[in-house]
């Protein structure tokens, strides 16, 4: 293992950790807050971390999919440790277990909160939850390759540990290109939305926030009904860009190529809309005789559609009251997710696709038992290893939601709450159903439980396997290992020495 | 497709379905219930249909695996069609539908019951109830390539149809005497339960009875509290024997052919007894506050998860009242199920090794990318096709899950009442939890919810792909391209005799 290019990317990520904090800050100076001050403080303690793991460049420079995945897990948790330091310094969030919970589920895009309200929170701190969204919604190590020049190859390891969906897209030839064209397109977009809802009369600060936590499909709101206090007009919009960012972000890149067929042919792209639209038509007729009229009840859907599918967690409605149907729509909406490459979570659409046209093909071949049929996307066909890994990747999700459920049944909570706790840390949604629903939160559940979650978030966000390795004892292994081989080498020089004497 | 071949299969089923009605007519006779003469009338019947579809011999007996999937699918149907009259009839079920549902749920093996309360049946109902679960346990068509010799070649693919697993073994080279093997097995362990259970004094009705659902791991109880009222000892015997039926058959095999070591090293069989024995400590301890005494506690969890994995579905307790850990254990242990080659439902151990197995390698191949490693099971190589068609099996198997989920939502009961229905019967159990847990039945559901179910029984049962081809529009075309071909030869004939005139 190279631990040189993990130090170092990891103290990277810590450096550039201390600049984001400087978005509080400044926050602070604006509002007159002094919460401004602790946000300081731990940007300098960042600084100074980040700074003593960088001084010495590592040697070796390139690295494999191994290193990828454990700088990717470990710079999250990093992360998260850190930006979680202020929530307990300002005394928002005494508990640092609780803290941690909320920065996790803010950098992981979740929006899963154990405040019972977060009105009283000072305007620095409501600002760091929701750009901690912003952050994580693109990732923080795609951003470290689109700033800094990684020497050697292999980076494509760390872009592939941190990127949503079975494969990741080149747009370019090099990473970081690839990595600055993204980055580009999601700041003009979170812009647009920010000018839009500025546009429609919601306050400067409310629309900042609500723009970082819509970009990221993360869900932090800043009031305690979330969305449903603002006009119908901010609603739509909300509505309109949960979902333009639950696309992936190739139909963008395509746009600007001026490739207007290849994006719009996209085959994701357009299940993802089509799912979007049928469930928003089955629900809107479901609720219709409980809502004030047919607008009402379109809005209503719409946005919770769009909210639940691209895994971004705002509300406007307590859907916990729907029936029995829309809630299972929705259920159903939590597994698929959005896009892959897009900044949503959840199985994400094109995995769906390819576990349907793998059904059609095993069922065809039972009709035509020689005829040898190959899955396609975008009639190109797909790779062998990419229907492998999401085969694994179904595997692995099921194994890691049951044992999450069974850990969390400990707390006697009910089974549906249970269920749903799991489902919406696990897809980075945010609220559940009972329990957990979009009036409730996460406070109530215990250490053990909060912990489970926490790395369901991360184990969510981040794909799976670069926190599945983690557990891996070989990782373990090897460290131990080497402080066991570092004990022998001492011993040995030790006797060495004895023996002189 | 060879239309020949599936009309006398299912000729042929029908007949033995007459040969089968004569055991409730039996036991009508000893216990001078006019009711078995309603099951002799519909023998007749059966005799009547099963002739005239058997008169007329198939020209060419070879069939495919399309051939196998639908005569199978077809036959359990129409067994299914028939064995519902004779409640009909008797008036004890007077709507069909709900005589159609336990009949398949019998049949199946579930157990799943529209009946708030059994014990009001005539014997002879009560005995064809559970004999239904005794010859759906092994498969009317294993059955039929036992005693019926086929002809031409492709048997095995009737058998692959029935016999629940991700690969058929053959135990002996011709289809007929592995057939006959499995079935001497099964008319072995039966009688031997029934001997015990006789022994331990039960009555012999009941004890009849409650062998026939044990061995088929149905569950249909003769009293309303299941096996609650019987002493410890018949409780003992029967969480044995239900154990022993979800074993793989193979091992009994081998155990014949006294080849011990071969039947005790089966990675399957070993997994599913320490899932058994994990499980049964796990819960035990968890319910022991609430139980008389330890010795009371370890009875009621031996029996609860022998009857959940096994998916058989007989209940001593109320589940429902258990604590949400226990309950999140019996509800994986529903998802699991026995294994492969027994007579028990759900996903079968061997998928899971296999599904386990594959995510270890994955895992292994992030730390070691150039490795290549084998899944193996018993040492051997795990052939590519199986791990391919158990990864298809997982995906339509959540595909078909989730669908049922969705259309039984539109009754509006609770989520969870709603996913164990489904649970329960696509994994062939019978009791789940909420409004369908071991107190309440499947009365309450409305027709669509109830067919739903139904297709959900014989999609567990059988595999899934047998019923899904019979959803697969080819079938349908060519059903129906038939019937314009055929009106396209008389058009002619007719367009030849008019130009002759």
């Amino acid at each position: 293992m190279n631990r040189g290019i993990i130090r170092y990317v990891l103290g990277k990520v810590i450096q550039i950790e201390a600049l984001l904090l400087l978005v509080p800050v400044l926050c602070a100076l604006v509002y007159h807050e002094h919460e401004g001050f602790y946000y300081l403080n731990v940007a300098c303690l960042c600084i100074i971390v980040g700074t003593v793991m960088t001084i010495k460049k590592p040697k070796d420079s390139v690295f494999y999919l191994k290193e990828g995945c454990i700088s990717t897990a470990a710079s999250w948790i990093f992360l998260s440790l850190f930006g979680a330091i202020p929530f307990v310094l300002t005394g928002e969030i005494p508990n640092y277990i609780n803290a941690l919970f909320e920065t996790i589920s803010g950098f992981t895009t979740t929006g899963a909160s154990i405040l019972p309200e977060v009105e009283s929170l000072s305007h620095s701190s409501l600002l760091w939850r929701s750009f901690t969204h912003w952050i994580g919604g693109m990732g923080v190590l795609v951003f470290l390759l689109a700033i800094i020049p990684m020497g050697g190859g292999g980076s494509i390891n760390l872009m592939r540990a941190e990127s949503p969906g079975p494969s990741v897209g080149k747009l370019r030839p090099k990473m970081r290109t690839t990595a600055g064209i993204l980055y580009t397109i999601y700041i003009a977009m979170t812009m647009f939305e920010f000018a839009i809802l500025v546009f429609s009369q919601m306050p400067i600060f409310d629309a900042l926030c609500t723009a970082f936590a819509t970009a990221g499909t993360g869900g932090y709101g800043i009031k305690n009904d979330s969305i449903a206090g603002y006009s119908p007009l901010i609603q739509w919009t909300v509505t309109i860009f949960m979902i333009l960012f639950g696309v992936n972000f190739n139909a963008f890149y395509y746009l600007l190529e001026k490739d207007i067929k290849k994006a719009f042919t996209m085959e994701e792209v357009r299940t993802y809309i089509a799912i979007i639209l049928v469930t928003i038509a089955a629900i809107t007729l479901d609720i219709l005789k409980s809502c004030d009229s047919f607008f009402d009840a379109l809005t209503k859907s719409s946005f919770q559609v769009a909210s639940i599918i691209t895994t971004t967690g705002f509300s406007t409605t307590d859907f916990e009251l729907w029936s029995s149907f829309s809630k299972t729509i929705l259920v159903i909406l939590m597994f698929i997710g959005a896009c892959a490459g897009s900044t949503g979570g959840g199985i994400k659409v094109s995995r769906i696709l390819i576990f349907f046209k793998a059904f059609f093909k095993e069922a065809d071949s039972y009709i035509h038992p020689k005829s040898i049929k190959q899955i396609t996307i975008d009639k190109k066909p797909v790779a062998h290893d990419t229907i492998r890994s999401s085969n694994v990747f179904l595997n692995v999700y099921i194994l890691i939601f049951v044992f999450s459920i069974l850990i969390i049944s400990l707390d006697d909570n009910d089974m549906n709450t249970n269920f749903t706790a799991v489902l919406a840390t696990f897809n980075n949604i945010g609220p559940g159903l009972g329990g957990v629903g979009p009036t409730e939160n996460f406070g109530s559940f215990s250490v053990l439980s909060k912990l489970v979650l926490m790395i369901d978030m991360l184990a969510g966000r981040l794909e799976l396997f670069p926190i599945v390795i983690l557990f891996h004892p070989e990782i373990w292994r090897e460290v131990l290992d080497r402080r066991v081989a570092r004990k022998k080498t001492i011993r040995k020089k030790i006797d060495r020495i004895e023996r002189k004497i």
